[in-house]
């Protein structure tokens, strides 16, 4: 493992949770050198000293208390697990470690962990819009993070030293940050991000056997999100049933626009609809970055 | 202009409509030495003058009296100039001539070019499923139709050996061809390409300027092909609106379905939901075609 000569920022990093996000973070790190040493924690041992066989990380281990000297933790287990993690990675590690998180969802991880002010205290929630429909650490990209954007989503009581942190720590892997309430974030993905999954796995759904041969690149990239891990996927949608009930409601609405348009054949009409949809998507960033 | 030696299997070739998909299809047939010419017609002199000096075809001209020598015809219009287009390619050529087309629907041009036998006897209907969301000659690749599937929509009155020179035609070009009855095509296609494309420009549509910072990867793959041109697909969307409304009914049915399982927050219900469209995504063929 090559360091640069300066120093890194943090002499050791914990990931519980070494998947597709987790692996590519401390591949990242690592090779930025922003940390000297990645601890892995998971749950299967088997998995860890594959991940470490293959180089993703340094030490793998299915107990947090292989934590105890991390300065730094990122949580990046499915949604449903991450505020349990938190807080068992609040109790292992040092008085000033800082612990963050990769979940889709926010409002119902930061009302968990505000519960243990001990653990809220180590704590800044993130999202970082990067992703993809594949799993697992052999996937792991040291370069996903480059470009995207990472969304933290701190509360009155975060602590601003670690807030300042985390924000460093994502910007020093190539990513812009932005901060919104926890709300915030989880009604804006429900658009974004939960709502082309479920769109897209909708699309799938209804092809009959006889037509998938018909499928063609279009059908493709228009549902690629729809490969994603169902085990990461319902905790998500779960989590964010209400915005994503809302999101629905409002794409419905746009379809029943242009399905009167096309009961009327007003070629006009549909058109506009289409064409309106052309010019707002070249409004859509170019880099942004995730699937979950 | 390299030609190999063999005779190449047309002397002339005629396109109407020089976008991309015509010109792609010239492209490909003068670098497979399928035809030794290529004469253009469109509505634009100048930008038939410009396909010319970009090397895609070696003669423009705007009107069908230039394809008195063309022995085989591709009409590459929108779908509802389409049928016009072949009446007048129709009456425009020699008699032995053969006339195609790459329209997205099929019945409404089959059904207008049967009311007149003299043309009806020199088509042969095609839709070849590749295509892309850019516009315009100069995106125009000879490699567009390697390897993906071309629809062909002969009826009982089609000439045999026309439709067999046909099927060599695109096959000739690397796809690989298969029969259905247009109406049969019209409510495939629906489900395949039309759907995922109204579905697409809804997201985009539905998305608010404050949300759209936030739209990432698995959204620009969703919704890649609602920048395609509101000019060609206004009229696919008219000409196949009522299999179109059918299919968004079962898309409103699958989507039902989630929705009943996100309001009993039914965790099973909502894996299984994602579960099977990923592993129906996985029966999709790799390679197939098109967004037209």
């Amino acid at each position: 493992m090559n360091l640069p000569a300066e120093r890194p920022a943090f002499q050791t990093l914990g990931v519980i949770g070494v998947g597709l996000l987790g692996g590519s973070l401390a591949r990242a790190a690592r090779q930025r050198g922003i940390v000297r040493r990645v601890i892995g924690v998971g749950r299967d041992q088997r998995r860890l000293d594959a991940a470490r066989a293959a180089g993703v990380i340094d030490e793998g281990a299915t107990s947090v208390a292989a934590l105890r000297c991390a300065e730094l933790v990122v949580v990046c287990t499915p949604v449903d697990r991450v505020a349990a993690d938190v807080l068992a990675a609040a109790g292992a590690t040092p008085a000033s470690a800082i612990i963050t998180d990769v979940g889709s969802t926010k409002a119902g991880i930061v009302r968990t962990v505000a519960a243990e002010p001990a653990a809220a205290a180590k704590f800044i929630p993130s999202h970082p819009l990067a992703g993809s429909e594949q799993r697992g650490f052999e996937f792991a990209s040291a370069t996903l993070f480059e470009g995207r954007t990472c969304v933290l989503t701190p509360t009155a009581s975060s602590d601003p030293p670690r807030l300042q942190a985390v924000e460093a720590f994502w910007q020093s892997l190539g990513m812009r940050t932005v901060q919104l309430a926890p709300e915030e974030h989880d009604a804006i993905l429900a658009a974004t991000s939960h709502l082309p999954h479920v769109v897209a796995a909708a699309l799938v759904r209804l092809i009959r056997d006889r037509e998938r041969p018909f499928t063609a690149s279009g059908f493709r990239d228009t549902t690629r999100v729809a490969s994603g891990d169902a085990a990461l996927w319902t905790p998500i949608l779960r989590e964010n049933a209400t915005h994503l009930l809302a999101t629905i409601e409002r794409f419905g609405s746009e379809l029943d626009r242009l399905r009167n348009a096309l009961e009327q054949d007003d070629a006009q009409a549909i058109h506009d609809w289409l064409d309106e949809a052309r010019q707002l998507r070249a409004r859509c960033p170019e880099q942004g970055g995730a699937d979950l």
